[in-house]
C-alpha cells in the first residue's frame, strides 16, 4: 500500500476564541451571524471558524491563530490578494485625501472609462454599493426600457435577497413581490419559448448569470449554441438581455463572461471581484439603453465613496497587467488535476463542474453529500478552507506552495474520511 | 446705512475642472452624476463644484482648489468630522489586519454590543450597507411578524430609493411595486385612524422618519402628543413600529430620536453618519420581534467587513466621549441665530426649521424658493456650502472660526442678492 501512505500529517484545528464569540453574538445579533456568512451550511459546523483576525495573500488567520489557504476568497470579493500592495498603495493614497464626502470623486469619471474601455458590451457604468443593488436596478431599467412589467429568472439563480429574488414562501416574502417574476429553466430553450409565447410581449428582461453556479448542485456550463439562441429569442421579442456576473465577474473573462461564451447581453451586473473587497457593483450596458437608465431614480449614501473606485480601477488594472484571469485559471485546473488524482488514489470520484477559477467539487460516490462534506471538513480543519455548498473561488494571490500544502492536507483529509 | 456694511467681500469661485470633468462623466455614465449627488437640484448648477478632491475636518476641496465650509457633510455621513485622528487610527490598525474576507470579524459582536448598550430600544443589531437595505428589511420582518402585507409610509417621506419607496408612476416603478404600501400624512392622527379603519388586521408595519424632513419643503416636529398616540394605536393594533433614523442617527439623540419625543418604537435604521463616512447600515429592535428577524434570508457581499464596523464603533464611542451631539447642537444653534440676525439686518426673513443638528433653512420672502436659491448659491460660491432643497448636516468638526466664516460669506451674499 506504499501508494496510498499520506505524505504529511496534520493537526486539526480547534476553534474556542471563535465559538466564545459566536455565543456573544447570538445575544446581541439576530442568528449570530446570518445571510451567506451563517454557519447553518457548514457541515459539520464544529470544523470551521466564523471569526476572522487577519489576512495577507491567499492565507486568513481566525481569531484562534489558525492559518488557512482561502479558497473562498471572502465569497468572491478578494481576487488579486488580500492587501495586495499595489492596489493598497492606491487605496492608501486615496483614503488620505477624500472617501465619502458631498460631490463626487474624479476616480468615478476614470473608473467607468476603465469599465467602457475593458467590458466589451459596455457604453456606460452606473455604480452602487451591493450586487442586488445593480440587480434590480436592471430589472428597472428593462421596465422602463420596454414599458413591459414580467422578467424572467431561473430556477437555481442567485441574484441576491431583495424580495424579488427569493420565493414567495420564503419568511417576510409576499406572493405579491414576486407576481412578476417568471421562473424559467438553465439551458431550456423550449422551456423559455413557452414563456415567451404565454406572456406575449409582456417580458421586460431576462436575468441569468453566464453559466448556472447553484449552491448544493454541480455547476452547469451553457449547451452549445443555448446563449446565442437567447439571445437571438431576447433581440426579436424587444427583451432587455440582463447577465448577472456578480459571482462571475472579472474571473471568466476580464472583458465579459459573454464574450468566452459567444453572445452580446444588454446589461451586466457587477460586484464582488471589481475591487478585490472594497464595496461596489456596477451596472454597464449598451446606448440603446442608457435613455432608459437614466430615468430612473436609484442612490445611495455610499454610492459615490472614493475609495473602493480607486480599489475598482487599480484591481482591473493589476488584472490586466497581470495576466491575472488567466492566472486563476491555470491554478484551478492544477489544483483540479491534482486533487481528483488524490481522490482517484484513495478510490473516491471528485467531480468538478463550472469555471476553474471558481469551480464546484463534489465526491460523488454519496448521493447525500454527507462525506463531500465529512472531506471538505477535514480539508478546512487542516489549513485549506473548502466549503461543500458553494463554489470556491481562486486568486492571483494563490501559490505553488500554496497548491502543494493544498494537496498535502487534501490527502491527510482522504485518509481522514476513512477513520 | 453704516448697519448694511458688509464686513468682508469674497471672490466667487469658478468651477472649469468639475465641469471638463462632468462633460467627460456624460459619455460613460448615465446622467454623468446621479442620484441625490445628481446636480439637478442645485440652483443655479453653475454656482456648485461636483467633483471634490480632498477634505479633512469641517472642510472640502473641489478638484479646481476651491475651499468651502461644508454644511452637508456628504449629505449626512460625517458626522465627526473628515479624517477624525481617533477614529482614523482605529481604522487604519484594522485595516492592516483585514477588511472583507472569509468570515466575520470580531469587531461585528462588539458593535453590536455597543449599540445595544447605546440604544434604548435595541436589544439586538443586523448590519447591512445602504440605507435602503435596512428599511427593506424592516419591512421584511414586520411582514414575518404580524403575517400581513400592508405597511403604512407617509407622503414626503424618504426610505431610500428601492421601488416600493418610489411612487408607482416614477420611472421604471410599476403600480405593482406600492400595492401593499399605503401613503398616510404627517401628524395626522384622524388619517391614521381612517386608514387603520380601511384596513382592519391588514397592516403590517409603520414606518416613518422622528420628525418630517421632506426636501424644498420646510421640515416639521411632532405635535405634542403625535408619537405617543401614535405608539398606542400601533400596540393596539398589532402594526410593527418602525423608525428611520437613516438621516437623523447619532445627530438628534445618541439614545434614538425616539427618546427625545418620548415613544418606544419596534425597529430602527440606522446608516449615515452611524460611522463617519464609512459604508454601514443597521437594524436594531427590540427582542420580541427578534426571532421573526432571525427568520427573514437576507445578506450582501460586503455586510461583513471589518472596517466600517471599528469605524462605527469609534464613532459612536468619539460622540459619547465628545458631548457629540449637544455640541452640534450648539453649532447649529449659534449658526442659525447668527443668519436670521444678519437675514433681518438686511430685510429678509429667514426661516429655520427641523432640528438645530440638521436646520432646513429658507427665505420666506419669495415663494417660489428663488431667492433662497439665489442666496444659497452665492453663499456656496464664496465658500459656504448650503443647498437650497435639503436640510444641512452640522458635526462636531464645525469651528467658531467656521462659524464666523460663515457668516461673513452670508453677509456678502445677502448683499449680492441685492446687485
Amino acid at each position: 500500500m506504499e501508494k496510498l501512505k499520506t505524505k504529511k500529517t496534520f493537526k486539526k484545528f480547534t476553534y474556542k476564541k471563535s465559538n466564545e464569540l459566536f455565543e456573544r453574538a447570538v445575544e446581541v445579533i439576530p442568528n449570530g451571524i446570518y445571510g451567506h456568512f451563517s454557519p447553518a451550511p457548514l457541515v459539520p459546523v464544529s470544523a470551521y471558524p466564523f471569526y476572522i483576525e487577519s489576512a495577507k495573500g491567499s492565507r486568513i488567520t481566525d481569531v484562534d491563530g489558525n492559518e488557512f489557504i482561502d479558497y473562498m476568497c471572502g465569497y468572491g470579493p478578494m481576487v488579486a490578494g488580500y492587501k495586495n500592495p499595489i492596489i493598497e498603495k492606491a487605496v492608501m493614497d486615496q483614503y488620505q485625501k477624500v472617501d465619502t464626502v458631498t460631490g463626487a470623486p474624479e476616480v468615478m469619471v476614470e473608473l467607468a472609462e476603465e469599465l467602457v474601455n475593458t467590458i466589451t458590451i459596455a457604453d456606460w457604468a452606473f455604480f452602487a454599493k451591493n450586487g442586488n443593488d445593480v440587480t434590480s436596478y436592471a430589472l428597472m431599467a428593462a421596465r422602463e426600457h420596454t414599458q413591459r412589467k414580467k422578467v424572467i429568472r431561473l430556477k437555481g439563480g442567485y441574484h441576491g435577497t431583495h424580495p424579488w429574488t427569493q420565493s414567495p414562501d420564503h419568511p417576510g416574502i409576499m406572493f405579491d413581490d414576486a407576481e412578476n417574476i417568471i421562473m424559467g429553466k438553465w439551458n431550456d430553450i423550449d422551456d423559455l419559448k413557452r414563456i415567451i409565447k404565454e406572456n406575449k410581449n409582456e417580458i421586460a428582461g431576462l436575468i441569468s448569470s453566464p453559466y448556472h453556479h447553484t449552491i448544493f448542485f454541480d455547476n452547469e456550463m451553457p449547451d452549445d449554441g443555448y446563449w446565442q439562441e437567447v439571445e437571438k429569442i431576447c433581440r426579436e421579442e424587444g427583451i432587455v438581455l440582463i447577465i448577472d456576473e456578480v459571482r462571475t465577474g472579472f474571473r471568466i473573462n476580464i472583458n465579459g463572461a459573454n464574450e468566452t461564451f459567444g453572445f452580446k447581453p444588454d446589461l451586466i451586473c457587477y460586484s464582488k471581484a471589481m475591487a478585490n473587497g472594497y464595496p461596489i457593483s456596477a451596472l454597464v450596458g449598451t446606448n440603446e439603453i442608457k435613455s432608459s437608465v437614466s430615468k430612473v431614480f436609484y442612490t445611495g449614501s455610499f454610492w459615490f465613496s472614493a475609495v473602493p473606485m480607486v480599489a475598482s480601477l487599480e484591481t482591473i488594472k493589476y488584472l490586466k497587467a497581470n495576466n491575472g484571469v488567466e492566472k486563476m485559471h491555470q491554478y484551478g485546473k492544477k489544483m483540479e488535476a491534482g486533487l481528483v488524482q488524490l481522490a482517484n488514489k484513495h478510490g473516491y470520484d471528485l467531480k468538478v463542474t463550472g469555471h476553474p477559477a471558481m469551480p464546484y467539487y463534489r465526491i460523488t460516490d454519496d448521493s447525500t453529500l454527507k462525506l463531500h462534506q465529512k472531506w471538505c471538513a477535514e480539508c478546512t480543519q487542516r489549513g485549506a478552507y473548502f466549503t461543500s455548498h458553494h463554489n470556491w473561488f481562486m486568486s492571483t494571490a494563490h501559490t505553488e506552495e500554496d497548491l502543494k500544502l493544498t494537496l498535502d492536507i487534501a490527502e491527510d483529509a482522504f485518509h481522514a474520511l476513512k477513520s
